[in-house]
């Protein structure tokens, strides 16, 4: 696949080019404010009339299928909710259902500009199955924990999903375990050794709520993020979804250790866990993602949101306005390495072709001032008129361009989330 | 005009009615799950096809001139913020300027389901006009401060302005004062006069920030509520913008003089000047409304994302997710009472056919769940398909159907804005 786009506004790290943009494959072969006129067999040209090219959006911390559960029983108390509502409807769960919710989420997140994402569910290769089968690139473990058995077990499924998934098309197998409070020590030595064998980094829940934190220090008399540490998980680095509740201690640890953070700050407020000491994070030398978290405690798969909240909350929480800057949040925010892709950082030549198109005319990007400011601090869904995944045009104007029998797909899952919840 | 609209799911107060909403000028004069057959010389049928009738958004505190300044000097320390780049350019607005930067305001209002709002600015006249040739319904102040002159040309100002603005259609006049710090005695005498000649109560900035508080104590021993209230402000009732540092007392005393509250939570973020009580507001039966404040500080006229936040930040702020329910603050951000207008809060016959059309069968929408949650946490402007003012189709799919040459707007308002700003 070859695309031509030009009369375009492109966003690159060192300031918006007036130009043309071409791609081969999946990567951009061609970014320059000049049209040379080299003809060749384009699939497409796309005449961008002055709207802005933007890097897509990398969602570094979701639970795709979870679309099943939006705004059902809201409002309530964190336990009651995970208790009476998600585990049991969880349980009924079948491999087709998580396809299909997969699929709904995809559609979700095509729509808002996102292209990659590092997921965490159950029904792993069904999910995997439902990224490929789209054309969504997608980094994804199981979350590893205690139900899933004894070392013997919990080694031989990573080793039977790795060579699975990483088969995949824009999939990639990750080493992710669920969370400290979830992982005995016989889960650890599977997780750490699995580390070694794989050489990959520990991806995990990671200091999301204070209960879990001060929890941990009762048994183990230290934080979740050093005890994670002294059990060797982290030896080749990791990622930390949330870490709301992480101290100086922790953050010298993480940096140590390689060890970057993902923020999901709808998620932390909405369930009431609190808000990501981020502007620290970041002023240590730790790496931050941005990341939806799962549809059932969020509710929307919306990275505008996300990356607007995140520098916002920061303002707030340190009483200062000039506090961290929307420009780097951007750039945090559409950067893939915590989706595990090198060359999702931006567009330049070499890099992967994953981006999306802002309709430059909507009222909210005008009056014309920073590009990036208005992105992240007026931008919304809204704004996303095309999307382009692996060199691929997924999404535009509301069409999807993937074979998605979209009305069909609705039924499907609608009929799916009845079943399931019917029975609750 | 008269519309038939069918195939509808209609929100109201008692819940979603599948059927038939038909207008007669601009009142709802049907809401059935029947289809009578009645035959009528319908203006226009709309088929919604499933889709969703919400009553429209009411924003109850903005500076709708302010799309001027959107995104421009981003991450400044408030003051410099304020002082650098705001005021020196408000200086430079001619009459003409702030009407098509209203007109633009409009434009995102209209996009994203808002038909109302209660506005404060100077160039008064000019910004009424705006809103009249849109069709947009405006309760409508200057923010009277010391600036304006001594008592005698304050109330002739009021007079003359009142007189003006209560002509044109579907605006009213409204007695806003600034703030408290912006208002010497003589200003608030000359307030507290015009609100018994005009039997209006007062509107006013109140409490956004600590220094303020902090500041009217040291100057004059209470709150600024406390001495609002002492100097007769509140004589006939009022509303406070932001109100994020009110105490237990200032509580007290709203309800009392009967002071709704409008919170704008993503301005109070971005500004770094806290979080609103709300819940505490509510619960002492406080009135609530809810504003974007004016694109400079927020920097989208987004209702959507005001509600989201208005609810997510009470449950961060008081612990408990189960705090603040959506539904809650979704008939806050729908109610017109604090711009000004009755019978436009909600959708029943004899309301104001002010409402919005939200497509379903968006995946954010999906798997369906409680709409009203569902339009809180994960809807969007992006959802707004329709929004109809007073009766009118104002917009519809991207269009707007009020003689809008938006492509000529946003030329005016560019080159405007380029000249107001290239000259600080």
């Amino acid at each position: 696949m070859k695309l031509r786009i030009y009369n375009a506004r492109i966003l690159t790290k060192n300031g918006v080019i007036e130009g043309e943009l071409r791609t081969d494959g999946d990567r951009i072969s061609y970014l320059s404010p000049v049209s040379t006129l080299d003809w060749q067999d384009w699939d497409r040209e796309i005449d961008l009339k002055g709207n802005l090219m933007i890097p897509s959006f990398k969602n570094s911390h979701t639970h795709s299928p979870m679309t099943f559960l939006r705004s059902r029983a809201e409002d309530m108390p964190l336990k009651d909710w995970l208790y009476k509502q998600v585990f049991p409807a969880e349980g009924r769960l079948t491999d087709e259902d998580c396809y299909y919710f997969t699929r709904l989420a995809v559609a979700e997140y095509y729509a808002g500009g996102t292209t990659y994402c590092c997921e965490m569910y159950g029904h792993t290769e069904a999910v995997a199955s439902a990224f490929a089968d789209t054309g969504f690139g997608a980094y994804i473990g199981s979350g590893i924990f205690d139900f899933d058995g004894n070392y013997d077990k919990i080694t031989k499924r990573a080793v039977e999903l790795k060579s699975k998934t990483d088969k995949l098309p824009r999939v990639k197998y990750a080493l992710a375990m669920h969370a400290q409070y979830t992982c005995g020590d016989e889960t650890l030595r599977a997780v750490s050794d699995l580390s070694k064998e794989f050489s990959l980094p520990v991806l995990t829940h990671l200091s999301e709520t204070a209960e879990e934190v001060e929890s941990c220090r009762n048994e183990h008399g230290v934080s979740p993020v050093r005890l994670l540490a002294e059990k060797g998980i982290f030896d080749l680095g990791g990622t930390g979804f949330h870490c709301v509740h992480v101290d100086e201690e922790d953050i010298k640890i993480m940096k140590k250790l390689n060890v970057s953070a993902v923020t999901c700050p709808c998620s932390n407020l909405k369930l009431a866990s609190g808000i990501a000491p981020i502007g620290k994070l970041l002023d240590a030398g730790v790496s931050l993602g941005i990341g939806t978290d799962g549809a059932a405690s969020n509710n929307a798969l919306d990275m505008f949101r996300e990356t607007y909240l995140a520098t916002v909350l920061q303002k707030y929480l340190s009483g200062d306005a000039a506090a961290l800057s929307a420009k780097k949040l951007f750039d945090s925010a559409t950067d893939g390495k915590i989706c595990g892709v090198e060359k999702a950082d931006g567009l330049y030549v070499g890099a992967l072709a994953d981006m999306a198109v802002i309709d430059m005319s909507a009222p909210e990007m005008q009056t014309l001032g920073d590009v990036r400011d208005n992105l992240v601090y007026a931008g919304g869904k809204r704004n996303v008129i095309m999307t382009i995944a692996g060199g691929k045009v997924v999404y535009e104007k509301g069409e999807y361009l993937y074979g998605e029998d979209y009305v069909a797909l609705l039924e499907k899952c609608n009929s799916a989330a009845k079943r399931i919840l019917d029975e609750s």
